[in-house]
């Protein structure tokens, strides 16, 4: 058993690209992911899960089609399943997903901003 | 459908017992809780999931029966289902909890520790 406490600074330190979360711990079949986020993101939904973001620096938006939340450092949100959402940061954010494991983070939006789920656990 | 951030300040603001979690948000049938705690709570296990700890101000230890964890602001913890575990801190921690919904905080060992889930969603 591993007593060493997950430091989501030190996480983030390892990387720089965005978009492409990194699985940080693991709870039953969920997993944690930290990514940095900026710029714009796809139009997705995930048809079979909720979806988590927690903010730790910075402040990003959440489009929907009819709406929009504001989320900022020591915020959170759950996107319903198969609500389509596209995420938005005008300055990089870093964020904590949660969700499933196996979640794509485009959903069926299969493209350039597919990222594979590093596993750092 | 709700475009309202879960600000975790705010909904710590909204209370000062110490191991009463609030439940601000599910995924799933995941809960999120905000707790306050300080002090030293009971030995205790789940014997059917895992429970995530997310430091969100202060710092705490979770004893194991054969070693410690210590998690400050900005740190993660998941104990693993069937662990024997009990939280201390010395002086008040504000803490996220992840876990499924129904779990008792104090596992099997009911007491004096034991809270009610309050619901705040």
């Amino acid at each position: 058993m591993n007593y060493q406490a997950i430091n989501f600074k030190n996480k983030l330190g390892l990387f720089d690209e965005h978009w492409s979360p990194k699985v940080v711990a693991e709870m039953n079949d969920y997993q944690f992911k930290v990514v940095k986020i900026q710029g714009e993101f796809v139009w997705h939904d995930h048809a079979d899960t909720d979806e988590t973001f927690i903010v730790l620096a910075g402040s990003l938006r959440i489009d929907f089609k009819d709406g929009f939340v504001n989320l900022s450092e020591g915020e959170m949100y759950v996107v319903p399943k198969g609500i389509e959402h596209k995420p938005y940061a005008e300055h990089e954010a870093k964020v904590l997903l949660i969700e499933p494991r196996g979640v794509v983070n485009t959903g069926d939006e299969i493209g350039g901003k597919t990222a594979e789920n590093d596993v750092w656990i």
